[in-house]
């Protein structure tokens, strides 16, 4: 059978990029609720690289599991900027990963928070401009299916251009 | 776009059948990495019934996260009947939820542990025998998405079974 996460979204490339380095990887997932790890998961050999993650659907999980700052998270709401830069770094330092992805936002097909759906905050955390995580804001189109999965592509893709060392330059 | 993990594993059933119940689940997912949880967030609406999951790739997370017992685990291996036991009473604990769902084995190519590709345990907790979670061990065929696409279709199937009174049986 063929994995339609490998096939979409190409993980094998960042796979490779992280064990070549010696670094590993986690995350902390709210609209994706783990497709980011499954997707990586695909790639044989992904043990050495995918420490683990954390599925943060409620809000309760997001500051009890990823240690986001629950005053950070009643100001700003759970789709934000500081909430996705959060998670990244919880998910970094919970799981004991050299990197950590966050992603937060609205899958649809319902509005949340005053957003429309398709509105998605990817935060990563590591080695990046001194430890300060490096956020991208997303403005999706699509449904459900397709605001989740790009949200993993788009995750994916920035990790690998960090590790490329081409920072990622705003929207 | 269509949501491939809807069409295969179908868990519209299953959140419907807890929201009507006003109960939760929540994960802890070894070889399948987030698939089973992500399958769930499918659906809309499951935002009342998905708590949240734990990613446990690493052994190290499944004691740090999940509460799995390090002596179990060394005793036992990590894809055993024991530890698919302890990461559903652990994702059922820490995340908060009615029912936990806990999946361990070896999605391939290689084996584990002495233990060929296919070989998965699914363990399901909450109000079922008192407290004791139940454990089915799978040994499924095909490759690495066949046996974590086919894990994610068993466990949402064997919760569906526990909801409705149909205790499963034994392979």
């Amino acid at each position: 059978m063929t994995d339609p996460l490998l096939a979409v979204n190409n993980p094998t490339a960042l796979v490779e990029l992280l064990h070549r380095r010696g670094e590993t990887v986690a995350t902390a997932e709210s609209l994706t609720a783990g497709l980011l790890a499954a997707t990586l998961a695909g790639v044989p050999g992904v043990s050495a690289v995918l420490r683990g993650g954390l599925v943060v659907y409620s809000s309760e999980l997001k500051v009890a599991l990823a240690k986001v700052d629950a005053a950070v998270l009643a100001a700003h709401g759970a789709v934000s900027e500081a909430v996705a830069a959060q998670l990244a770094v919880g998910a970094a330092e919970v799981c004991g990963a050299s990197w950590g992805i966050g992603v937060t936002g609205v899958a649809g097909p319902a509005s949340q928070e005053g957003h429309p759906p398709g509105t998605v905050f990817v935060g990563i955390s590591g080695q990046v401009d001194g430890g300060h995580p490096a956020v991208r804001k997303l403005l999706l189109t699509g449904d459900r299916w397709a605001v989740r999965s790009n949200t993993v592509a788009t995750a994916i893709g920035m990790l690998q251009d960090l590790l490329n060392g081409n920072r990622w330059r705003g929207p």
